[in-house]
């Protein structure tokens, strides 16, 4: 198992202009790192052009995330917010093949927001159905989507890993995967490493963030289970670390995320520690299930 | 130590009719709980004689809790939201006074909602000064105020257990404490023992519910490592089982939880099981603690 | 699901006279298990007649469990001690037979001591043989054989669960299974819940102990994973709570196995408790594995 | 807090030849560790000059680690072997002189073994009168003894750390402190982290191994709380991470000590990987630590 590890941006930059682009890149190549996640909310703000020649000359991999938003969730039932969802999502797609991205990821089923009411069985059937048609273009590209399974308060459609498994199952595509998030896992799932196991060949990414988004093991979630779930699911996808702290974040982010604390200064601390702890973990929990089937 | 154990009332019932108040009551009577806590978000709903004949009739004792909304938001930095808040916090106090509740608490600083910004010093500081007027006033009934602290999609203001313990110094009042919940602490602390024994004698109301909200040790939450802090902080206040499913809950509070799953349908069975599970944590806690300083 | 669960009898006495043999039944009846587990060392110095009508007057149900001892040790390659060994294991099973017990269980497989070198093949094939006929004796009185997985102090042969597995495959009968106990495993497995599920249908019997071997719940070992992992495996066979006290034990035992504190006085107060434990532990166990694979 | 790391000798040879010598010293200063820790069970088989010299040229710090024997039990009650025994840890009080250690650890206060009985006051009188003079002639030199707490079936003196402190109390001199294992504690502390913050200043050695022995977080303890453990601690002194396999073992520790299974072949990456996990994990507690006591 050689997972890619990576790094969201905004561990590094706010935003994305060349010199947030060119410094992103270069930290995060510094440490080591296989790629970088770059949000692309708002995907005509990435330059293309520029980010995929400092992704060369740094020799790093990317993928890019989002969530939708109110006007344009496709889990609406609104078919005109279907429509410019789907368009967003294309257009997300083209960034994402001209800067060499290999996934897609993120709410790409609802808006990301705190909803008020639940889902509807319309909404649903409307959101599955765009996203096989985002699927089949991505495949086009070679790219894998990831529906992220997010907490109660960011979605009201993918909350566990065994309803995004059912609706990746309703969508029907080899490249449209489960994404889990241990930050999210921690406040849905009933077992975080049984969730992984459970999800299996569907897991296609996988973000590794701690309760309160902070320093890897400095917060509440165990992630020796969580090691070993990656490990007994054969998972070979890749492992983004992201941390999110209001030293590093902009404001409609803050407002959406809830970041009012401060729980780190210095990013390439942080990253560099999420790296040795991601290395040695998953060496530990390859150890453990190696020498535990033994006979 | 002898905690009073006790019931949300939403295991119950999603409303306060005469009816549902003698349900929610006798069935918590049944199971053997000390005391119910009922939801006060509109106290004008509350029979304050009616609920008191069946408390007293079922020999049940009775806590209030309840979130501010935008209107009443007292840490908002507006004098007429602030008025208001002051307002319907007494009113709250006049309730409590007339069923002879004995706590009054949640979130009582702010309002219970999603924010899209961190709070203002100034906002915090009304906040601080109306509390102290309420917590006065609830002295004089005997009345403990608990400031509960909630996750970052809840409440900008309170979200770990040191931020409460520095607001309620702030306030200054020997009944104004601090309310912790296992189900906010999984997301927001680094780590709920040390939370729990750091909070110690500040502690003065306490919820246990589980991550994702439904059958204690179904979930997520490490609830030996919860007992023991309690036993630990020497804690011999109220400790109340609190639940939420799509099953039993009114549209309102749907909407701003966000249950949007069915974790149980037998709040009998459910309460039966957590109070059962407390007991045997909480015994198992003061073991350890009794054996592990034996020289 | 449906365990039986059951009592280790030296929760109660440390021997077998009648009068110890109906105080020990007639307490673990009262406390409304379905099993006392005796200790067959001696068997002789069990009086079956006087046993059985003790277990059917407070209708208990019965499993016997010893280990061998250096005279009478299968695994050493020494034809007399394994003569020795197969008559003492033949003499249970009489024993058991006449006291209609369902399991015999147990370090079956060695001598139930501190070894200083390891096992030699040859003498590990001859404890093959030796519990291949023991088996089939076992078999025509219905009974089941658990080959009892313990520490590196206690035995040489069968310290983890997948060296079980692979010993009773090599035995090869259906009623000769594994026993695994929380306690031994504690020390021994990378992973307690993976243990148990890799062990799956090959687990025949269940000791539930805790670290320290005093209350459940007031030691070291995570019992959330090890129902969680009895769930999973989907093993319907008996759970016996074992616990040893330098209160109640024989100078025998307290030698073999090391019993040099106190853990508590009062057994009956311990085995209620542990009988809770187990009943909110495992429902709770089998709630996390029906919510956590809903869609 | 700037704890030095250490390794065990036997991580990397099972005799003190001047080969093993060699090899272990420059393997342990190679992967950047601050000390070596020396078994000096037989204090007589280390040369002591060229042991010195190989220090001196890798730049490395050491300490000694033993258990006495059953004819040096000090806390037997017998004097011959009290006086033995007294003789035995004065030699190995020089051999430390010599070499510069700065800590001579383990099982000082009576044999290393399985004992069948458990110990007279007589006895345990007799080792503390015995441990005060080697501890005021350990003072001369500088050298800090730490009183290794061990299961139950290594000695049946110290099997906790609570038991620990009493009788380093009794002893009573500020350079005899505890030495605590995380093997051990698995074993028989009812809580590792607890175990650490009660034993506090007391604390003055610390092993740091795996249940099983193997690869540090490959086995059943959760790490996290230990790390947090000594951070709250307060424990700035050696961390020494010990660990025994099949392929590097001695046969007379092999048989004490129960080493029936192959948990890793190659020591310098089991050592690599033992480093950076406590590197991340101490990291990791600190951060939590300052982070959850932030207003």
């Amino acid at each position: 198992m050689t997972n890619k590890l990576g790094v969201h941006a905004l561990v590094w930059v706010g935003g994305w202009s060349h010199d947030e682009c060119e410094r992103a890149i270069a930290q995060t190549a510094e440490l080591g790192f296989d790629l970088i996640e770059i949000p692309a909310l708002d995907p005509s703000s990435i330059d293309t052009t520029f980010t995929r020649r400092m992704l060369d000359r740094y020799h790093l991999g990317t993928t890019l995330s989002l969530g939708l938003d109110d006007s344009t969730d496709i889990s609406s039932g609104d078919p005109a917010k279907q429509a410019r969802g789907e368009a967003r999502l294309m257009e997300v797609l083209r960034v994402a093949g001209d800067i060499g991205a290999t996934h897609v990821c993120g709410i790409l089923y609802s808006a990301f927001q705190k909803y008020f009411e639940p889902p509807t069985p319309t909404g649903i059937a409307g959101s599955v159905e765009v996203l096989r048609r985002v699927g089949e273009k991505a495949a086009q590209h070679g790219i894998t989507i990831g529906l992220e399974v997010v907490n109660r308060y960011e979605s009201n459609v993918l909350n566990t890993a065994a309803q995004a498994v059912a609706f990746a199952r309703r969508v029907g595509l080899p490249n449209v995967k489960v994404h889990l998030d241990t930050y999210h896992m921690n406040i849905e799932e009933s077992d975080l490493e049984s969730a992984l196991i459970d999800t299996g060949e569907m897991l296609g990414y996988f973000h590794i963030g701690e309760s309160g988004r902070g320093y890897l093991g400095a917060g509440n979630i165990d992630f020796d289970r969580v090691f070993r779930g990656l490990v007994k699911a054969g998972y070979e996808g890749p492992i983004t670390f992201e941390s999110f702290s209001s030293a590093v974040v902009n404001k409609q982010l803050q407002g959406i995320l809830g970041i009012w604390r401060n729980l780190w200064e210095d990013g390439a601390d942080l990253a560099r520690h999420a790296k040795g702890t991601i290395e040695h973990g998953l060496k530990a929990a390859r150890e453990a299930h190696a020498r535990s089937t033994l006979p």
